[in-house]
């Protein structure tokens, strides 16, 4: 007897669900319905401030599966319909087509919930001008550009200095927009520490952004005719024509609330290994709309990113479709591109590990991407935070050029395997000078945190 | 009491050593005599095929702390020095200065010995000519420098197709060498299965290399002024004007030998994990000199490598230094450029594996270095190795282009870690678009490989 499963949000954790089990099911035994309220399904979000920037052509480019290409595989997708309700005891839910007004209630025998995350859109005056743009869809950064190329003006203020507000900021440089960014936090990029969040902060600066820190926004001023003028803090007053928000997003869940199914502090659903609802056998969630298992420290945090939502996308199509897989949990890797620094980190920050109620010790050293003699070698900083006594690895951050990024997968892998500074020092890294110094950065870092662990564990019990 | 460490060998492991053990003991504690046969001290090897090519000066640049810098820091050097005798019972040494014909003993309280790696240099006529060049030390970086300005031809032939071999083919080119490469091998990069190999070889060919499989040197003809002219194999003669031994190095020790101490099979030096020579507490070894342990296959390989010889001179400067600190083995990674190739392994290959005992699973996948729309994306092939039943990796491979390489620091880390493949898929890697596609490649193939375990566990037990 066939089965139906309703997948809410066809981006990339819903639609990796639907085509791995439709891999695990034929439409003989498993009809798949879709709902996406957008135009798109299978885009790469994380590429809209690349388009926005001119490198990448978009939308289309950012599609890695069309609407065309998933129904070839008997998926039924229905864009541009939104699910408004869900009713859990009755396994339906209601949807309402954006376009065509249809209404209706759908069964289900199996439920995904991929609805993703919403910019988060403080309550202010003038927020809801037209100019005032979040990035989070592709048809938000469709929208972004028809405005950014109809208005006349050059001034882009961008709200808030995480890592979309980063590579925004640096897309309209691109663009030849003046650009000044307003951050809360003293220094960009929070998931760093202020330590190496000033080092972005230098290198936006260096190609002309105007960083403005511990502010925040108080209002979006406009003129009569409802047009962007200014942008207004607590001390002073942005010319703006533009305003973009990146001041992060929060989990879509509001039908899940309303269905009565549990969240966590973050607002994000609250799920099991098996990316199943907790509490609930038929009913599965994933993407940006969930909370995962920090492994370092051991609670659910929000961690929105496309690599985790098309993970977990694979591990709820394999339970749909009866298969057996799990998700562990993540251990905070994030590696981006700003300018040409690039910037990684994973595990936790100092204020991570301190809520944690993990004791540490930090260093932070200067190194080379490549062997120093070797042409383009360039400069490297990694921070690194080790356990108290047990001088088990808890996190790390780098700030470089080419080659540094990606250095951050060393320390990943050693966090999810739970290795001690020492062990990472021990490493057996790939080294040629073409490619690193004999030391490995990560090492370097590695060893001196083994000094500093050592050197607590014999000036006493000084907490840090 | 003052105590003497005698140290032959004064590149990577003896130098560190060194230094490292007179961190921990002052002038007045510990007297450190080194002796170094060549004129140079704690120089990258690693970097003479990119000084030959041009990439780099030499040889100065090469050199990680002079002699002057090591004797400011009471380090007792003597250059141009070579140990001719180890008397064990008697615990002293035998030195003859090179250029002086001074000789003597001197002995010792602790002993390191890190005499490093001799270029394989079969017995076979012509072999001894001029213009027939080892790439092992400085002396002989500069040595071939000499050779290629002042001889008249442009015909090279590289014999081997190793690293070393590859890159100085590489170099040869940059030089504007017509380069001959003969391999014993079916395939370049013997350290790669010739699957993966094939993708060298036609790396090399694109860069107009003539490679040569399949055959070995049996002479080199010389004129009647013992000027090179050919290089001849079983099955043919290649005209040359000079040529690189590239065939591998053995361990150098033919003094540790006639001392009665301890070898494994490549000849190298067996040492404890604190890299002690077995069985005599007061005699250090390591660097290209000794066997290390392969953490995956469980035995001892000869691996000679500047990163490991740093990290063993660190270990045994610690040990000397009355320090605690231990070298727990290796994974055997390596990352190497062909032009515009990057070039990675760790692990076992597939001969290693049916070597040590284990059967596995090998799958090989395409992907790109960054997603699929950037701007740079490019092919990258991994090869992945995973115990059959147990899902547990055994081996990476990859050839790609930028950012391929340090990829292999993923696998290396995983394989200390002892990981599954599917624990593989799971980890939490940095994604980017300028970075990676959403799935990491190497976790592509983890992908793949969970697949094939799951698959050839099902298939029953034919063996692979």
């Amino acid at each position: 007897m066939s089965e139906r499963v309703v997948i809410i949000g066809g981006d990339a954790a819903g639609m990796a669900a639907a085509s791995q089990a439709r891999r695990l099911k034929s439409a003989g035994e498993l009809e798949i319905v879709v709902f996406e309220r957008g135009h798109f399904t299978s885009y790469s979000a994380c590429g809209i401030p690349y388009w926005v920037g001119g490198d990448v052509d978009g939308p289309d480019a950012l599609i890695a599966r069309t609407p065309a290409e998933h129904r070839a595989r008997d998926i039924d997708l229905r864009l541009r319909t939104e699910v408004v309700e869900i009713d859990v005891a009755g396994r339906r839910v209601r949807f309402h087509g954006l376009g065509t007004g249809l209404e209706g209630w759908i069964g289900y025998d199996k439920l995904v919930i991929a609805t993703g995350a919403t910019p988060i859109r403080p309550v202010l005056p003038g927020i809801d001008a037209d100019a005032v743009h979040g990035v989070q869809t592709l048809d938000d950064g469709q929208s972004l550009i028809d405005t950014l190329e109809s208005i006349p003006g050059r001034r882009a203020v961008v709200v808030g200095a995480g890592y979309i507000g980063v590579e925004m900021a640096e897309a309209l440089i691109n663009r030849g927009f003046q650009v000044t960014m307003i951050n809360r936090g003293a220094e960009p990029m929070s998931t760093l520490d202020p330590d190496m969040g000033a080092l972005i902060r230098k290198a936006l600066q260096g190609m002309g952004v105007q960083v403005i820190g511990d502010t925040e926004l108080t209002a979006v001023r406009t003129d009569a005719k409802g047009r962007v003028i200014a942008v207004v803090t607590a001390d002073a007053e942005y010319p703006a024509d533009i305003v973009i928000l990146g001041i992060g997003v929060r989990p879509a869940t509001d039908l899940a609330r309303a269905a009565g199914l549990p969240l966590g502090e973050s607002g994000g659903l609250l799920t099991d290994l098996a990316m199943r609802v907790r509490g609930h056998e038929n009913i599965w969630a994933g993407g940006d709309c969930v909370e995962v298992l920090d492994l370092v420290s051991g609670s659910e945090r929000h961690i929105p990113l496309g690599t985790h939502a098309n993970k977990h996308g694979q591990i709820i199509g394999s339970g749909v479709g009866g298969d057996y897989a799990v998700f562990p949990g993540v251990v905070g890797t994030a590696v981006s591109k700003v300018c040409d620094l690039e910037v990684a980190r994973t595990g936790l920050r100092e204020h991570d590990a301190r809520v944690a109620g993990l004791q540490f010790v930090a260093v932070t050293i200067e190194s080379t991407s490549r062997s120093g003699y070797f042409p383009g070698a360039a400069p490297m900083t990694v921070k690194m935070l080790a356990e108290r006594r047990t001088g088990r690895l808890l996190g790390v951050q780098i700030v470089g050029r080419e080659g540094a990024g990606k250095r951050i997968d060393i320390a990943a892998v050693a966090l999810t395997a739970r290795l001690t500074v020492d062990e990472i020092v021990a490493l057996d890294l790939g080294y040629a000078p073409p490619f690193s110094p004999v030391w490995d950065p990560v090492q370097v870092a590695a060893r001196k945190a083994v000094t500093a662990v050592r050197r607590d564990a014999t000036a006493g019990n000084r907490p840090q």
